[in-house]
Protein backbone atom coordinates (compact mmCIF):
# COMPACT_ATOMS: atom_id res chain seq x y z
CA UNK A 1 0.00 0.00 0.00
CA UNK A 2 1.50 3.32 -0.67
CA UNK A 3 0.48 6.83 1.47
CA UNK A 4 -2.05 7.67 -1.25
CA UNK A 5 -3.96 4.03 -1.03
CA UNK A 6 -3.99 5.00 2.74
CA UNK A 7 -7.05 7.39 4.47
CA UNK A 8 -6.39 8.45 8.40
CA UNK A 9 -9.36 8.21 10.52
CA UNK A 10 -9.47 10.61 13.77
CA UNK A 11 -12.97 11.73 13.92
CA UNK A 12 -15.82 9.88 15.92
CA UNK A 13 -18.24 11.05 13.21
CA UNK A 14 -16.56 9.81 9.82
CA UNK A 15 -19.06 8.10 8.00
CA UNK A 16 -17.16 4.93 7.07
CA UNK A 17 -16.17 4.46 10.73
CA UNK A 18 -20.23 4.62 11.52
CA UNK A 19 -20.81 1.98 9.22
CA UNK A 20 -18.25 0.09 10.20
CA UNK A 21 -19.73 -0.06 13.73
CA UNK A 22 -22.87 -1.02 12.43
CA UNK A 23 -21.03 -4.05 10.35
CA UNK A 24 -19.34 -4.93 13.29
CA UNK A 25 -21.86 -5.05 16.25
CA UNK A 26 -25.31 -5.49 14.64
CA UNK A 27 -25.42 -9.13 13.29
CA UNK A 28 -27.64 -8.11 10.30
CA UNK A 29 -26.36 -5.12 8.81
CA UNK A 30 -24.34 -6.88 6.03
CA UNK A 31 -27.54 -7.75 4.38
CA UNK A 32 -27.96 -4.03 4.22
CA UNK A 33 -24.96 -3.09 3.62
CA UNK A 34 -23.71 -5.94 1.15
CA UNK A 35 -20.25 -6.36 2.56
CA UNK A 36 -18.82 -7.76 5.93
CA UNK A 37 -16.76 -7.42 8.80
CA UNK A 38 -13.90 -9.78 9.07
CA UNK A 39 -12.06 -8.78 12.41
CA UNK A 40 -8.49 -10.26 13.51
CA UNK A 41 -5.43 -11.16 11.48
CA UNK A 42 -6.51 -14.95 11.44
CA UNK A 43 -10.15 -14.92 9.61
CA UNK A 44 -8.46 -12.04 7.16
CA UNK A 45 -5.68 -14.35 6.20
CA UNK A 46 -8.08 -17.08 5.67
CA UNK A 47 -9.85 -14.82 3.40
CA UNK A 48 -6.66 -13.85 1.32
CA UNK A 49 -5.74 -17.48 0.88
CA UNK A 50 -8.91 -18.21 -0.59
CA UNK A 51 -8.22 -15.44 -3.17
CA UNK A 52 -11.06 -12.96 -1.55
CA UNK A 53 -9.91 -9.67 -1.54
CA UNK A 54 -10.84 -7.11 0.99
CA UNK A 55 -12.50 -3.48 0.11
CA UNK A 56 -10.99 -1.86 2.78
CA UNK A 57 -8.24 -3.24 5.06
CA UNK A 58 -8.73 -1.62 8.76
CA UNK A 59 -6.31 -1.05 11.30
CA UNK A 60 -5.44 0.35 14.49
CA UNK A 61 -3.13 3.23 14.68
CA UNK A 62 -0.91 1.78 16.80
CA UNK A 63 -0.89 -1.25 14.77
CA UNK A 64 -0.66 0.15 11.89
CA UNK A 65 2.91 1.51 12.54
CA UNK A 66 4.35 -2.05 14.05
CA UNK A 67 2.58 -3.90 11.21
CA UNK A 68 0.78 -2.86 8.22
CA UNK A 69 3.55 -3.75 6.29
CA UNK A 70 2.36 -7.08 6.62
CA UNK A 71 -0.96 -6.84 4.89
CA UNK A 72 1.31 -4.68 2.04
CA UNK A 73 -0.43 -7.23 -0.99
CA UNK A 74 -3.71 -7.45 0.77
CA UNK A 75 -5.68 -5.04 -1.86
CA UNK A 76 -8.34 -2.83 -0.79
CA UNK A 77 -8.11 0.55 0.28
CA UNK A 78 -6.11 1.07 3.90
CA UNK A 79 -7.89 2.74 6.22
CA UNK A 80 -5.91 3.94 9.92
CA UNK A 81 -7.83 4.81 12.33
CA UNK A 82 -6.98 6.28 15.80
CA UNK A 83 -6.55 3.65 18.73
CA UNK A 84 -9.07 4.86 20.75
CA UNK A 85 -11.79 5.34 18.04
CA UNK A 86 -10.85 1.70 16.42
CA UNK A 87 -12.02 0.28 20.01
CA UNK A 88 -15.71 1.71 19.20
CA UNK A 89 -15.97 -0.45 15.82
CA UNK A 90 -15.61 -3.76 17.62
CA UNK A 91 -19.02 -6.39 18.63
CA UNK A 92 -16.26 -8.46 20.13
CA UNK A 93 -15.55 -9.34 23.82
CA UNK A 94 -11.54 -9.68 22.93
CA UNK A 95 -11.81 -6.63 19.70
CA UNK A 96 -8.85 -7.46 17.79
CA UNK A 97 -6.66 -4.26 16.32
CA UNK A 98 -7.19 -4.95 12.13
CA UNK A 99 -9.84 -6.35 10.33
CA UNK A 100 -11.52 -6.39 6.82
CA UNK A 101 -14.47 -5.56 4.73
CA UNK A 102 -15.51 -8.04 2.18
CA UNK A 103 -18.26 -7.71 -0.48
CA UNK A 104 -20.70 -10.30 0.85
CA UNK A 105 -19.91 -13.32 -1.47
CA UNK A 106 -22.96 -14.04 -3.83
CA UNK A 107 -25.37 -16.67 -2.37
CA UNK A 108 -24.69 -19.46 -4.39
CA UNK A 109 -27.67 -21.52 -5.89
CA UNK A 110 -28.49 -24.83 -3.66
CA UNK A 111 -26.37 -27.92 -4.98
CA UNK A 112 -29.05 -30.94 -4.50
CA UNK A 113 -26.27 -33.77 -4.51
CA UNK A 114 -24.21 -31.95 -1.82
CA UNK A 115 -23.28 -33.41 1.59
CA UNK A 116 -25.02 -30.99 3.41
CA UNK A 117 -25.73 -29.73 6.98
CA UNK A 118 -29.07 -28.03 7.46
CA UNK A 119 -28.91 -25.29 10.50
CA UNK A 120 -32.47 -25.06 11.12
CA UNK A 121 -32.83 -22.18 13.55
CA UNK A 122 -29.59 -21.85 15.76
CA UNK A 123 -29.32 -19.04 17.62
CA UNK A 124 -26.28 -18.82 19.21
CA UNK A 125 -23.50 -17.80 17.34
CA UNK A 126 -20.61 -19.99 18.52
CA UNK A 127 -22.71 -22.72 18.07
CA UNK A 128 -23.38 -22.03 14.21
CA UNK A 129 -19.83 -20.99 14.10
CA UNK A 130 -18.28 -24.36 15.53
CA UNK A 131 -20.77 -25.99 13.06
CA UNK A 132 -19.55 -24.66 9.95
CA UNK A 133 -16.03 -25.55 10.77
CA UNK A 134 -16.56 -29.00 11.62
CA UNK A 135 -18.81 -29.12 8.32
CA UNK A 136 -15.87 -28.36 6.72
CA UNK A 137 -13.41 -30.05 8.25
CA UNK A 138 -15.73 -33.45 7.58
CA UNK A 139 -16.18 -32.50 4.22
CA UNK A 140 -19.95 -31.36 4.07
CA UNK A 141 -19.48 -28.87 1.54
CA UNK A 142 -22.22 -27.22 1.24
CA UNK A 143 -24.58 -25.72 4.18
CA UNK A 144 -28.36 -24.78 4.41
CA UNK A 145 -29.43 -22.22 7.44
CA UNK A 146 -33.08 -22.18 7.59
CA UNK A 147 -35.04 -18.63 8.57
CA UNK A 148 -34.95 -18.19 11.87
CA UNK A 149 -30.95 -19.01 12.24
CA UNK A 150 -28.46 -16.70 13.26
CA UNK A 151 -27.10 -14.66 10.20
CA UNK A 152 -24.33 -16.72 8.68
CA UNK A 153 -22.30 -13.84 7.80
CA UNK A 154 -21.91 -11.95 11.71
CA UNK A 155 -19.07 -11.40 13.30
CA UNK A 156 -19.75 -13.20 16.03
CA UNK A 157 -20.38 -16.36 13.56
CA UNK A 158 -17.37 -15.55 11.81
CA UNK A 159 -15.34 -15.25 14.37
CA UNK A 160 -16.10 -18.10 15.63
CA UNK A 161 -16.12 -20.11 12.15
CA UNK A 162 -12.44 -18.98 11.82
CA UNK A 163 -12.44 -19.25 8.28
CA UNK A 164 -14.76 -21.90 7.74
CA UNK A 165 -17.03 -19.71 5.33
CA UNK A 166 -14.35 -19.44 2.65
CA UNK A 167 -14.12 -22.81 1.86
CA UNK A 168 -18.05 -23.70 2.18
CA UNK A 169 -21.31 -23.36 -0.26
CA UNK A 170 -23.35 -20.92 2.47
CA UNK A 171 -27.05 -20.50 1.89
CA UNK A 172 -29.43 -18.73 4.19
CA UNK A 173 -33.13 -17.60 5.07
CA UNK A 174 -34.57 -20.64 3.58
CA UNK A 175 -37.85 -21.63 3.95
CA UNK A 176 -38.56 -25.33 4.83
CA UNK A 177 -39.75 -25.87 0.69
CA UNK A 178 -36.29 -25.68 -0.12
CA UNK A 179 -35.34 -28.41 1.19
CA UNK A 180 -36.96 -30.86 -0.79
CA UNK A 181 -34.92 -29.69 -3.85
CA UNK A 182 -31.58 -31.77 -1.54
CA UNK A 183 -31.55 -35.22 -3.21
CA UNK A 184 -29.33 -36.97 -0.64
CA UNK A 185 -31.28 -38.35 2.69
CA UNK A 186 -32.18 -36.05 5.61
CA UNK A 187 -30.79 -37.65 8.85
CA UNK A 188 -32.06 -35.65 11.54
CA UNK A 189 -31.13 -35.29 15.51
CA UNK A 190 -33.06 -36.63 18.36
CA UNK A 191 -32.73 -36.59 21.62
CA UNK A 192 -35.18 -39.10 22.42
CA UNK A 193 -35.93 -41.12 19.20
CA UNK A 194 -34.44 -42.70 16.07
CA UNK A 195 -31.01 -45.31 16.25
CA UNK A 196 -28.12 -44.95 17.89
CA UNK A 197 -25.51 -43.41 15.85
CA UNK A 198 -22.73 -45.61 17.30
CA UNK A 199 -25.22 -49.02 15.69
CA UNK A 200 -25.88 -47.27 12.53
CA UNK A 201 -25.08 -47.62 8.76
CA UNK A 202 -25.17 -44.09 7.68
CA UNK A 203 -25.48 -42.97 3.88
CA UNK A 204 -22.84 -40.67 1.85
CA UNK A 205 -23.60 -38.56 0.96
CA UNK A 206 -26.38 -37.18 3.47
CA UNK A 207 -27.63 -33.86 5.14
CA UNK A 208 -27.62 -33.65 8.48
CA UNK A 209 -30.42 -31.59 10.05
CA UNK A 210 -29.52 -29.82 13.36
CA UNK A 211 -32.37 -27.59 15.41
CA UNK A 212 -32.89 -24.95 18.09
CA UNK A 213 -30.97 -25.19 20.80
CA UNK A 214 -33.72 -25.14 22.91
CA UNK A 215 -36.61 -27.07 21.11
CA UNK A 216 -34.42 -29.15 18.76
CA UNK A 217 -35.33 -29.86 15.30
CA UNK A 218 -39.12 -27.97 14.01
CA UNK A 219 -41.49 -29.80 12.63
CA UNK A 220 -41.39 -28.59 9.19
CA UNK A 221 -37.84 -30.57 9.12
CA UNK A 222 -38.37 -33.62 10.93
CA UNK A 223 -41.26 -34.70 8.87
CA UNK A 224 -39.21 -34.33 5.59
CA UNK A 225 -36.35 -36.03 7.68
CA UNK A 226 -36.00 -39.73 6.68
CA UNK A 227 -34.42 -41.02 9.51
CA UNK A 228 -33.59 -39.92 13.30
CA UNK A 229 -30.75 -40.56 14.85
CA UNK A 230 -29.96 -40.48 18.83
CA UNK A 231 -26.27 -40.26 20.01
CA UNK A 232 -25.86 -42.73 23.47
CA UNK A 233 -25.68 -40.61 26.79
CA UNK A 234 -24.71 -43.27 29.09
CA UNK A 235 -23.91 -40.75 31.78
CA UNK A 236 -27.91 -39.82 32.13
CA UNK A 237 -30.08 -37.14 30.94
CA UNK A 238 -27.62 -34.31 30.54
CA UNK A 239 -28.27 -32.47 27.31
CA UNK A 240 -25.14 -32.35 24.83
CA UNK A 241 -24.61 -29.14 23.64
CA UNK A 242 -25.96 -29.03 19.88
CA UNK A 243 -22.34 -28.26 18.21
CA UNK A 244 -20.76 -31.05 20.46
CA UNK A 245 -23.47 -33.30 18.79
CA UNK A 246 -23.10 -31.95 15.33
CA UNK A 247 -18.98 -32.72 15.48
CA UNK A 248 -20.27 -36.26 16.84
CA UNK A 249 -22.50 -37.00 13.57
CA UNK A 250 -20.67 -34.86 11.01
CA UNK A 251 -17.63 -36.92 12.33
CA UNK A 252 -19.53 -40.22 12.34
CA UNK A 253 -20.22 -39.77 8.45
CA UNK A 254 -16.76 -39.12 7.45
CA UNK A 255 -15.10 -42.10 10.29
CA UNK A 256 -17.61 -44.27 7.93
CA UNK A 257 -15.52 -43.59 4.91
CA UNK A 258 -18.55 -43.10 3.55
CA UNK A 259 -20.53 -45.78 3.53
CA UNK A 260 -21.47 -48.99 5.30
CA UNK A 261 -17.84 -51.09 3.65
CA UNK A 262 -15.89 -48.88 5.18
CA UNK A 263 -17.70 -48.63 8.31
CA UNK A 264 -17.16 -52.55 8.85
CA UNK A 265 -13.62 -51.50 9.25
CA UNK A 266 -14.45 -49.74 12.55
CA UNK A 267 -14.16 -52.80 14.79
CA UNK A 268 -10.68 -53.98 13.60
CA UNK B 1 -39.87 -17.59 51.95
CA UNK B 2 -41.51 -15.11 54.42
CA UNK B 3 -41.05 -11.50 54.21
CA UNK B 4 -38.88 -11.30 57.37
CA UNK B 5 -36.07 -13.73 54.98
CA UNK B 6 -36.38 -11.19 52.31
CA UNK B 7 -33.85 -8.21 51.73
CA UNK B 8 -34.72 -5.22 49.39
CA UNK B 9 -31.99 -3.92 47.78
CA UNK B 10 -32.27 -0.42 46.66
CA UNK B 11 -28.65 1.10 46.41
CA UNK B 12 -26.29 0.76 44.41
CA UNK B 13 -23.49 0.90 47.41
CA UNK B 14 -25.42 -1.69 49.26
CA UNK B 15 -22.21 -4.04 49.84
CA UNK B 16 -23.54 -7.32 49.40
CA UNK B 17 -24.42 -6.01 45.38
CA UNK B 18 -20.81 -5.00 45.54
CA UNK B 19 -19.74 -8.36 46.05
CA UNK B 20 -22.41 -10.04 43.90
CA UNK B 21 -20.79 -7.63 41.15
CA UNK B 22 -17.50 -8.75 41.59
CA UNK B 23 -18.81 -12.86 41.56
CA UNK B 24 -20.85 -12.61 38.59
CA UNK B 25 -17.98 -10.51 36.59
CA UNK B 26 -14.73 -11.16 37.84
CA UNK B 27 -13.95 -15.01 36.85
CA UNK B 28 -11.38 -15.56 39.59
CA UNK B 29 -13.41 -14.11 42.77
CA UNK B 30 -15.33 -17.06 43.53
CA UNK B 31 -11.76 -18.57 44.71
CA UNK B 32 -11.61 -15.09 47.27
CA UNK B 33 -15.23 -15.38 48.27
CA UNK B 34 -15.54 -19.10 48.32
CA UNK B 35 -19.13 -18.90 46.86
CA UNK B 36 -20.07 -18.75 43.51
CA UNK B 37 -22.76 -16.86 41.43
CA UNK B 38 -25.16 -19.05 39.42
CA UNK B 39 -27.30 -16.81 36.97
CA UNK B 40 -30.34 -18.18 35.32
CA UNK B 41 -33.36 -20.32 36.68
CA UNK B 42 -31.78 -23.20 34.34
CA UNK B 43 -28.40 -23.41 36.34
CA UNK B 44 -30.46 -22.58 39.65
CA UNK B 45 -33.12 -25.50 38.99
CA UNK B 46 -30.46 -27.94 38.10
CA UNK B 47 -28.43 -27.04 41.92
CA UNK B 48 -31.73 -27.93 43.44
CA UNK B 49 -32.16 -31.23 41.46
CA UNK B 50 -28.40 -31.87 42.79
CA UNK B 51 -29.46 -30.69 46.45
CA UNK B 52 -27.46 -27.77 46.74
CA UNK B 53 -28.95 -24.87 48.53
CA UNK B 54 -27.78 -21.44 47.64
CA UNK B 55 -27.14 -18.45 51.08
CA UNK B 56 -28.78 -15.95 49.07
CA UNK B 57 -31.57 -16.35 46.01
CA UNK B 58 -31.41 -12.75 44.51
CA UNK B 59 -33.65 -11.28 42.11
CA UNK B 60 -34.79 -9.21 40.18
CA UNK B 61 -37.74 -7.12 41.90
CA UNK B 62 -40.31 -7.32 38.98
CA UNK B 63 -39.13 -10.99 38.25
CA UNK B 64 -39.49 -11.71 42.04
CA UNK B 65 -43.19 -9.97 41.82
CA UNK B 66 -44.63 -12.70 39.16
CA UNK B 67 -42.49 -15.14 39.69
CA UNK B 68 -41.00 -15.26 43.53
CA UNK B 69 -43.43 -18.09 44.69
CA UNK B 70 -41.68 -20.79 42.30
CA UNK B 71 -38.66 -20.29 44.44
CA UNK B 72 -40.12 -20.09 48.15
CA UNK B 73 -38.46 -23.80 48.88
CA UNK B 74 -35.52 -22.75 47.42
CA UNK B 75 -33.64 -22.21 50.99
CA UNK B 76 -31.66 -19.14 51.57
CA UNK B 77 -32.30 -15.47 51.86
CA UNK B 78 -33.86 -13.84 49.58
CA UNK B 79 -32.60 -10.69 47.86
CA UNK B 80 -35.03 -8.33 45.41
CA UNK B 81 -32.85 -5.88 43.90
CA UNK B 82 -34.10 -3.20 41.52
CA UNK B 83 -34.84 -3.42 38.28
CA UNK B 84 -31.85 -1.25 36.87
CA UNK B 85 -29.78 -2.15 39.78
CA UNK B 86 -30.11 -6.02 39.27
CA UNK B 87 -28.72 -5.38 35.50
CA UNK B 88 -25.82 -4.04 37.05
CA UNK B 89 -24.69 -7.37 38.54
CA UNK B 90 -24.38 -9.52 35.37
CA UNK B 91 -21.42 -10.24 33.11
CA UNK B 92 -22.98 -12.18 30.64
CA UNK B 93 -24.43 -11.20 27.21
CA UNK B 94 -28.03 -11.80 28.00
CA UNK B 95 -28.05 -11.14 31.85
CA UNK B 96 -30.84 -12.99 33.31
CA UNK B 97 -33.60 -12.22 35.67
CA UNK B 98 -32.36 -13.85 39.04
CA UNK B 99 -29.98 -16.07 40.83
CA UNK B 100 -28.18 -18.20 43.23
CA UNK B 101 -25.52 -17.90 45.93
CA UNK B 102 -23.51 -20.89 46.15
CA UNK B 103 -21.43 -21.91 48.85
CA UNK B 104 -18.19 -22.78 46.74
CA UNK B 105 -18.70 -27.04 46.92
CA UNK B 106 -15.55 -28.44 48.52
CA UNK B 107 -12.83 -29.14 46.26
CA UNK B 108 -12.72 -33.48 46.12
CA UNK B 109 -9.88 -35.28 45.94
CA UNK B 110 -8.09 -36.77 42.85
CA UNK B 111 -9.87 -40.17 42.10
CA UNK B 112 -7.16 -42.37 40.28
CA UNK B 113 -9.10 -44.83 38.97
CA UNK B 114 -11.89 -42.43 37.76
CA UNK B 115 -12.59 -41.94 33.50
CA UNK B 116 -11.65 -38.41 33.58
CA UNK B 117 -11.19 -35.76 31.10
CA UNK B 118 -8.26 -33.91 31.52
CA UNK B 119 -8.12 -29.64 30.50
CA UNK B 120 -4.76 -28.76 29.55
CA UNK B 121 -4.65 -24.73 29.43
CA UNK B 122 -7.84 -24.65 27.60
CA UNK B 123 -9.02 -20.53 27.58
CA UNK B 124 -12.44 -19.96 26.10
CA UNK B 125 -15.19 -20.56 28.78
CA UNK B 126 -17.49 -21.37 26.51
CA UNK B 127 -15.34 -24.22 25.48
CA UNK B 128 -14.44 -25.54 29.02
CA UNK B 129 -18.62 -25.35 29.85
CA UNK B 130 -19.18 -27.32 26.85
CA UNK B 131 -17.02 -29.96 27.52
CA UNK B 132 -18.47 -30.87 30.76
CA UNK B 133 -21.26 -31.01 29.62
CA UNK B 134 -19.91 -33.75 27.16
CA UNK B 135 -18.01 -34.86 29.96
CA UNK B 136 -21.76 -36.04 32.10
CA UNK B 137 -23.00 -37.38 29.12
CA UNK B 138 -20.55 -39.76 28.36
CA UNK B 139 -19.81 -40.74 31.83
CA UNK B 140 -16.27 -39.08 32.43
CA UNK B 141 -16.91 -38.19 36.08
CA UNK B 142 -14.13 -36.65 36.63
CA UNK B 143 -12.82 -33.55 35.33
CA UNK B 144 -9.60 -32.24 36.05
CA UNK B 145 -8.24 -28.71 35.34
CA UNK B 146 -4.19 -28.00 35.04
CA UNK B 147 -3.02 -24.79 36.31
CA UNK B 148 -3.95 -21.83 33.50
CA UNK B 149 -7.17 -22.97 32.31
CA UNK B 150 -10.32 -20.93 32.59
CA UNK B 151 -11.43 -21.24 36.44
CA UNK B 152 -13.79 -24.11 36.16
CA UNK B 153 -16.56 -22.18 38.46
CA UNK B 154 -16.74 -18.61 36.67
CA UNK B 155 -19.92 -17.62 35.46
CA UNK B 156 -19.46 -18.13 31.90
CA UNK B 157 -17.86 -21.26 32.53
CA UNK B 158 -21.04 -22.67 34.87
CA UNK B 159 -23.39 -20.66 31.99
CA UNK B 160 -21.67 -22.83 28.87
CA UNK B 161 -21.85 -26.37 31.21
CA UNK B 162 -25.96 -25.83 31.75
CA UNK B 163 -25.66 -27.83 35.71
CA UNK B 164 -23.14 -30.41 34.35
CA UNK B 165 -20.98 -29.09 37.41
CA UNK B 166 -23.54 -30.46 39.77
CA UNK B 167 -23.03 -33.80 38.82
CA UNK B 168 -19.08 -33.72 38.18
CA UNK B 169 -15.95 -34.48 40.16
CA UNK B 170 -14.06 -31.49 40.13
CA UNK B 171 -10.53 -30.71 40.31
CA UNK B 172 -8.56 -27.45 39.24
CA UNK B 173 -5.13 -25.62 39.59
CA UNK B 174 -3.59 -28.35 39.39
CA UNK B 175 0.26 -29.34 38.51
CA UNK B 176 1.42 -32.06 35.90
CA UNK B 177 2.66 -33.83 38.38
CA UNK B 178 -0.52 -34.49 39.83
CA UNK B 179 -1.51 -36.53 36.76
CA UNK B 180 1.06 -39.56 37.65
CA UNK B 181 -1.65 -40.12 40.46
CA UNK B 182 -3.89 -41.22 37.86
CA UNK B 183 -4.27 -44.95 37.47
CA UNK B 184 -6.26 -45.07 33.81
CA UNK B 185 -4.47 -44.58 30.82
CA UNK B 186 -3.76 -40.84 29.39
CA UNK B 187 -5.24 -40.36 25.30
CA UNK B 188 -4.03 -37.02 24.25
CA UNK B 189 -5.61 -35.26 20.82
CA UNK B 190 -3.36 -34.14 18.50
CA UNK B 191 -3.82 -32.76 15.12
CA UNK B 192 -1.10 -34.42 13.25
CA UNK B 193 0.32 -37.58 15.19
CA UNK B 194 -0.94 -40.76 16.77
CA UNK B 195 -3.76 -43.37 15.58
CA UNK B 196 -6.87 -42.26 14.19
CA UNK B 197 -9.61 -42.30 16.35
CA UNK B 198 -12.50 -44.30 14.61
CA UNK B 199 -9.57 -46.68 14.00
CA UNK B 200 -8.82 -47.50 17.56
CA UNK B 201 -9.81 -49.50 20.41
CA UNK B 202 -10.12 -47.37 23.20
CA UNK B 203 -9.01 -48.49 26.55
CA UNK B 204 -12.21 -47.98 29.58
CA UNK B 205 -12.02 -46.55 31.95
CA UNK B 206 -9.41 -43.85 30.39
CA UNK B 207 -8.52 -40.14 30.86
CA UNK B 208 -8.33 -37.77 27.56
CA UNK B 209 -6.66 -34.79 27.65
CA UNK B 210 -7.65 -31.85 26.05
CA UNK B 211 -4.78 -28.73 25.08
CA UNK B 212 -5.41 -24.79 24.35
CA UNK B 213 -6.97 -23.83 21.85
CA UNK B 214 -3.94 -22.28 20.07
CA UNK B 215 -1.25 -24.49 21.10
CA UNK B 216 -2.73 -27.70 21.79
CA UNK B 217 -1.77 -30.27 24.95
CA UNK B 218 1.50 -29.37 26.73
CA UNK B 219 4.78 -30.85 26.60
CA UNK B 220 4.14 -31.66 30.32
CA UNK B 221 1.29 -33.57 29.37
CA UNK B 222 2.67 -35.25 26.31
CA UNK B 223 5.41 -36.65 27.80
CA UNK B 224 2.72 -38.41 30.57
CA UNK B 225 0.60 -39.03 27.67
CA UNK B 226 0.65 -43.03 26.51
CA UNK B 227 -1.15 -42.47 22.98
CA UNK B 228 -1.69 -39.80 20.61
CA UNK B 229 -4.91 -39.98 18.84
CA UNK B 230 -6.09 -37.95 16.03
CA UNK B 231 -9.55 -37.02 14.07
CA UNK B 232 -10.03 -37.98 10.39
CA UNK B 233 -10.94 -34.61 8.44
CA UNK B 234 -11.01 -35.17 4.62
CA UNK B 235 -12.23 -32.05 4.53
CA UNK B 236 -9.05 -30.81 4.52
CA UNK B 237 -6.48 -29.06 6.37
CA UNK B 238 -9.08 -26.89 8.83
CA UNK B 239 -9.08 -27.15 12.30
CA UNK B 240 -11.54 -28.20 14.63
CA UNK B 241 -12.89 -26.34 17.83
CA UNK B 242 -11.74 -28.07 20.77
CA UNK B 243 -14.72 -28.47 22.19
CA UNK B 244 -16.00 -30.20 19.36
CA UNK B 245 -13.10 -32.27 18.99
CA UNK B 246 -13.60 -33.22 22.79
CA UNK B 247 -17.32 -34.66 22.25
CA UNK B 248 -16.24 -36.39 19.50
CA UNK B 249 -13.29 -38.52 21.51
CA UNK B 250 -15.87 -38.69 24.40
CA UNK B 251 -18.59 -40.23 22.52
CA UNK B 252 -16.07 -42.83 20.94
CA UNK B 253 -15.28 -44.22 24.20
CA UNK B 254 -19.11 -44.07 24.97
CA UNK B 255 -20.31 -45.55 22.12
CA UNK B 256 -17.41 -48.16 22.22
CA UNK B 257 -19.82 -49.95 24.85
CA UNK B 258 -16.82 -48.88 27.14
CA UNK B 259 -14.04 -51.42 25.88
CA UNK B 260 -13.01 -53.65 22.83
CA UNK B 261 -16.11 -56.39 22.90
CA UNK B 262 -18.37 -53.52 22.72
CA UNK B 263 -16.91 -51.67 19.94
CA UNK B 264 -16.66 -54.81 17.70
CA UNK B 265 -20.61 -54.53 17.44
CA UNK B 266 -19.86 -51.27 15.74
CA UNK B 267 -19.95 -52.75 12.28
CA UNK B 268 -23.16 -54.34 12.37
Amino acid sequence: MTSSDTQYVSSRDNALLKDLRRLAQDSHAYRRQGRVWLEGDHLCRAALQRGLRPSHAVFQASYFDRAGHQWADAGGKAVVVDDTLFASISGLESPAAMGFVLPLPAAPALEPDAPSVLLDGLQDAGNVGTILRSAAAFGFGQVLAMKGTAALWSPKVLRAGMGAHFGLRLVEGLEPDAVDKLAVPLLATSSHQGEYLHRTALPWPCAWVFGHEGQGVSAALSERAGRFVRIVQPGGEESLNVAAAAAICLHASAAGDRGQAGRAGRAG
